[in-house]
């Protein structure tokens, strides 16, 4: 029987040792798998967490890209009640290289050349057949020069403009903007007249005009004098005054017409004239208008104007002659006496031309001569493409 | 010694027992959080697929707006050498209710009377000053009832348009359409002329318009005589005749005046004419020339040329002159003995106006009445408005 109960105790013994073994090595093994899972989950937790912020950011950027477009589409929606996109469909390549010297008047200057170079995309040459029919043409053009033309990209209501501008022919008075030809008007669409020279592809040669290089064109029409030409429309009487400024000669130095020449070899080409002496005749006929700004005339001296004398010609001044605030009555009856000691310039086909001019009126041509910056490749032809053409 | 061997066996009977317990309890307890935990982590995990997916498809959101974004940005980048948006500034409020009778031709029928009305904002009042000096005005309008507009918002290469028009006077011949004053143009902007009758706040009265009642207005500006109108201007012979087609004669019915007596009780708030008689002589005017189409003019009965006259009325034809397809010198000489059998229509001022004309050119002017639908309260004015400033 002892040896039962010792048996017996042995085997408890065991047993318990085992139990207990068993107990410590799966408790370890659940711990183990605790802390795996534990981490797990912290891992998880972790990911979700990211995950959300990431979800939230890409919300909020697309909620942000959406509103934008909303607004975007809000301004460009094609809405033809609001706005129509109106896309060139060609540019001037004009005689006149700056604003300063272009005429107030078309036809004013009968030797002022121009092409219109089209898109051929947009103006396939078959859709300018027939054009050379008629003796004249109108082109609207924008007014490329305002210097405020991002306003046609802001909400109507939004871009301001001047009820009233100055009129140079009124001496300083102001009308309603759409009284006058001012380019500072809420749709700056200009609109002048020509004489057709000659059509070739897709270009068209015109002469008499009073366009700025570079002026954007948004269409050409024939002119109708049956519709167009209204001999018994009447104008304000200030008007009426030949207050066009003839000068009252015009001469040439004596060493210009070598110095023409000197040019001409490079000027030739993508000039629109057929030789010098043509481009000296085009020289004459252009200033024999007074092409000084009302400033200029007045305050020859001005070192303001001679600033602004430079900023037209490099096209960024702000000051066209409807926006022009320098002058009085007491200025003009200042006229410099002294107007004989400034150089002006005026820049034809590139070209740079000097001449001074005195107070009566005599315009003396000094010189002329070819600028530090002269690219003539833009031009895409010259008078040879048109020799033949023309009538 | 019995006696402690049964206690020691009874003490690891009762260890024994505690053990097994308390394992079975803690396995118990163990299982019950590994399954949370286990639940937990498939809820994480779920939560974190879920969350991906939300984060994938906030992403496809935020990459689809902002490409949508770019897009329209692109579109409507504001590139001056591309495109100028430009806004009407106002709009005409025209006797011409359609487009079938407006005159082809500006100042042909002198009565012919509209008010452009202009947005306040864009227009105030101060900028129409001085517009009265002058005895007539260009405006420039979009030719808004071309069924094409919306390539505007194309990019311009993709933006077709045909290079060449019939034209009506070239008896069908076609022309480039820079050679015409086509309304289908890449820039469908629109040149006429008219005479300034009047002034009033932010409107314009004028008189011998062709232009529609709703027509978008871009722009006015004072006619120049010395700038506009070239009395030597040429035109190709086949425009120099005389083809306004004129009509040999105008009648009215007996009943004609007193059916008009009776609408202008209620045309009368929104009309631009004195009176009924005023009124007539609009009516006559207009009726002198031949306002029919070509199609019209040759097949009178075709039924699809009723369906065009209902059309035309109705503003949706696509038809106008300058892409009339239908015509041919055998229809032309087949020139309609049985015309008189159709009755035509005329829209002035909304009201209808019938007639009859026959192979001679005598026209008949039937009745007038108010039609179904007729609203006269868009009109912000009328005669009463204008009589004192009328000069």
């Amino acid at each position: 029987m002892m040896r039962a109960i010792i048996s017996e105790a042995k085997w408890l013994t065991l047993t318990a040792s085992v139990t207990i073994t068993l107990t410590l090595i799966s408790a370890y093994a659940v711990k183990r798998k605790w802390n795996r899972l534990t981490s797990k989950i912290a891992e998880l937790e972790a990911s979700l967490k990211s995950c959300s912020d990431k979800c939230a950011s890409e919300r909020q950027g697309r909620i942000r890209a959406q509103q934008a477009l909303r607004k975007e589409l809000t301004l460009s929606q094609p809405n033809p009640e609001t706005c129509f996109p109106m896309t060139p469909i060609g540019v001037v390549r004009s005689c006149f290289s700056t604003r300063n010297g272009t005429p107030r008047q078309p036809l004013l200057v009968p030797l002022a050349r121009a092409s219109l170079v089209f898109n051929t995309t947009r103006v396939p040459p078959p859709s300018l057949e027939g054009l050379t029919d008629y003796s004249h043409c109108w082109i609207l053009y924008v007014f490329h020069l305002n210097t405020d033309l991002d306003k046609l990209w802001k909400h109507p209501s939004h871009s301001g403009f001047k009820a009233k501008v100055r009129v140079p022919r009124l001496k300083g008075g102001r009308m309603g903007v759409f009284a006058t030809r001012s380019p500072h008007r809420p749709c700056p669409i200009g609109l002048t007249v020509a004489k057709v020279e000659a059509v070739q592809g897709n270009m068209i040669l015109l002469s008499g005009v009073d366009l700025v290089d570079g002026t954007p064109v948004l269409d050409v029409k024939p002119y109708l004098p049956y519709c167009d030409s209204i001999q018994e429309a009447t104008v304000p009487n200030w008007l009426m005054e030949d207050n066009l400024l003839s000068v009252a000669s015009v001469r040439f130095s004596e060493d210009f017409t070598s110095a023409l020449e000197n040019c001409w070899k490079m000027a030739e080409r993508s000039s629109l004239y057929a030789s010098p002496g043509e481009f000296q005749s085009l020289i004459k006929q252009v200033l024999s208008w007074d092409i000084r700004s009302v400033s200029q005339r007045i305050r020859p001296h001005d070192t303001l104007l001679k600033k602004e004398n430079n900023e037209l010609l490099a096209n960024t001044s702000n000051v066209d002659e409807y926006q022009d605030e320098t002058t009085s009555v007491h200025d003009r009856e200042q006229n410099a006496l002294n107007s004989n000691e400034v150089i002006y310039q005026l820049i034809l086909e590139g070209l740079d031309v000097s001449y001074r001019i005195d107070h009566n009126g005599n315009v003396d041509v000094e010189k002329v001569s070819i600028p530090t910056v002269f690219d003539n490749t833009a031009n895409s032809c010259n008078y040879l493409t048109w020799k033949d053409k023309l009538r």
